[in-house]
């Protein structure tokens, strides 16, 4: 079996954690000159490991390997939330440069660009598995400051590059490694994750129409207060959800406008960002049932309510193979501290499941914190997940 | 009994109406040209009745007599809310002036400045009646743009101009006419409310701590969502307010804040702006109390709850020989069609009623609307309301 080099990992993720740091976190939005350095670094490191790196058109960094043979991509991101953690995308990428020098052959790694979506979803890996086309680049715009997608490549130094496009005839699969960002390997003191599948996400508007009234003068009988009806329907998802959604499903209200928003103004307009997730899609369905009934329900009070579908996103399931795979260098490297579980969070890997089979692989979150500056991981646990996935990794390629 | 000239008072109010017209009511913030412009003309119209107008540093246009004997004061306000009714506070000024010319003798008539709050609460009649300071005025800011009150006074010419302050000693008292805002009067055919008193308005801010995480990843059992807390708390305010309120009582959560409000992030901050009225000072109190203990209910949650008092006003009677005045004068004029009423919303009359036996009538809103530019009342009802408070101005300066 091969053997990493802990040190060699370790010091590598110290290094980048330096670029853009904050705290004991890091703040590196895609695009931004510190995001732009960790790609230059990340190129510099791949080749100095035999690699040969490519940043393409989006700002993915690809970096193949010159020999024959089966070839298996690794990768993850390189950008970060604002103000997060120094392992979310960063530990996967890492993990991928350090399989490569650990096996010496057959490795290829991807820094895939804005996983984390400041300008979109999954901008990186949707270029490089699907295509985008200059039409589509010139819609998007940042949503924390509104710049414009080609501005910021531009400014990037990535107008004119080609995008890069996967050939999957040139891989046996794509394997991804992550912090869990959950808490159920810290909470259980397991150490592995095998991932089943990355969940489904279906989101929604809800929009709710009263009337805007002086807070003073209109009775309490006549009011069509918006933000009440609003309270009202999120205190009825909290009752009824839990009867309909599955062990693992979550459920989110993470956004809520009243309109005008004043003191002494019954709101006449509400608006909440609702979403829901859960790797079954029946499950799905059952939870999507249950809010059109209890939007229905909320109809029958003084507010017009409108519920209004903004995405649904298919559960994607993770190759049973490689699982396999996984869940065998899992119990060679620690044994019986894994379990098989699925992904809430959305990951590359789903772009990549359209086209290869691909797995995943995740190592505990201490206390479950994630997208937060205070996210981290045990040294000894990195150490111990990059083993497992090298481990992994040499047995897909010897197959 | 004095007759009022309904053609020159509707004449006036449709001047009026004509500066900063939207719609079919007014967009007149204080200090804007056309708030400005509607003190110029209001001042031109007072002094062609024989009255001596002052524009103040506030912004108060005093119009005085200079005949003697005894003297009431009247007025109310000129500027509006944003793209609002067309009489709220314009009716009350040029009831006043129409008042003035019916009678001939002994009628002030008062614009005052910023009844609406756009910089502060009732900077106008503060300033007249209790007095300010340039401390004071270089401490506000206009809450919609956030200009600074010294430069919104120079830009409207204000600046060295003296503040006028109220003498006592001079009248008899204050008198006020408004819409009612609310809907009691429309919705009862009835024409005229004699208000018994001024609402006092309790406000807090509740805030909510949890722990922001991950939408997708965090489990729903270790979830502390701030969010979901405040929704809660709307809903238990909702079922247990009608309790403990008095009949009249209104409450209203105007603002809701999530943070960081977006899609896929658990909230770990919330905050929510709520306020409750009512003229009854134990009723006020036991609304405070209810408060207090689903706030202490709420904190047996997952997130800290934690309620601030923003601001408690008293109740303000109005004056109990004014009040059985206007009463008389409404039996008068429309006999049978009056009640005596609380006001939900709060006037330059509760100020003034701390130097000054004061009082208020009311005539009907359409529909109970007001801040709003579909705000409107009937123009026999504007006659008829002018008729009546001339009626009481002429007892009260007889008696």
């Amino acid at each position: 079996m091969p053997k990493i080099n802990a040190d060699r990992l370790l010091g590598d993720l110290y290094a980048l954690r330096a670029i853009g740091v904050y705290k004991t976190g890091v703040h590196r939005p895609t695009y931004s000159a510190d995001d732009m350095l960790a790609r230059e670094w990340f190129a510099c490191r791949a080749r100095e490991a035999g690699l040969e790196p490519e940043t393409d058109g989006i700002g993915n960094v690809i970096c193949r390997s010159a020999a024959s043979g089966p070839k298996l991509l690794l990768g993850s991101h390189l950008e970060t939330q604002p103000y997060a953690g120094w392992l979310d995308g960063a530990m996967g990428v890492i993990y991928g440069l350090e399989v490569a020098r650990a096996l010496g052959h057959g490795i290829e790694v991807g820094a895939w660009a804005d996983e984390e979506g400041h300008f979109g979803n999954f901008l990186g890996s949707h270029s490089f598995v699907r295509g985008t086309d200059d039409a589509e680049i010139a819609r998007a715009i940042n949503r924390h400051d509104g710049t414009k997608l080609p501005d910021a490549l531009a400014q990037a130094g990535l107008t004119g590059r080609p995008r890069a496009r996967l050939d999957p005839a040139r891989y046996r699969g794509y394997l991804e490694a992550h912090i869990e960002q959950g808490d159920e390997l810290d909470s259980t003191g397991l150490k592995l994750g095998i991932v089943t599948s990355i969940v489904g996400i279906w989101q929604y508007s809800i929009r709710f129409e009263g009337v805007q009234n002086h807070a003073g003068t209109t009775r309490m009988a006549i009011r069509k207060d918006a933000g009440v009806a609003l309270m009202e329907l999120g205190q009825a998802i909290k009752t009824r959800f839990p009867q309909v959604a599955g062990k693992r499903s979550v459920w989110t209200t993470g956004r809520i406008l009243l309109n005008p928003g004043a003191a002494s103004i019954v709101p006449g307009g509400a608006e909440m960002l609702f979403q829901f997730r859960d790797a079954d899609p029946a499950i799905l369905q059952a939870m999507e049932n249950a809010l059109q009934a209890l939007v229905a329900e909320a109809n029958a009070g003084p507010c017009k309510v409108t519920l209004t579908n903004l995405s649904r996103s298919t559960p994607k399931l993770m190759d049973a193979g490689f699982q396999a795979a996984l869940e065998r260098a899992a119990e060679r490297t620690a044994p019986g501290a894994h379990i098989r579980i699925p992904s809430g969070a959305g990951h590359d890997a789903q772009i990549f499941a359209e086209q290869l089979p691909s797995a995943m692989l995740f190592v505990p979150s201490i206390g479950g914190i994630s997208h937060h500056w205070t996210e981290d991981t045990k040294d000894e646990d990195i150490v111990l997940g990059c083993q497992a996935l090298a481990d992994a990794a040499a047995e897909i390629l010897a197959a």
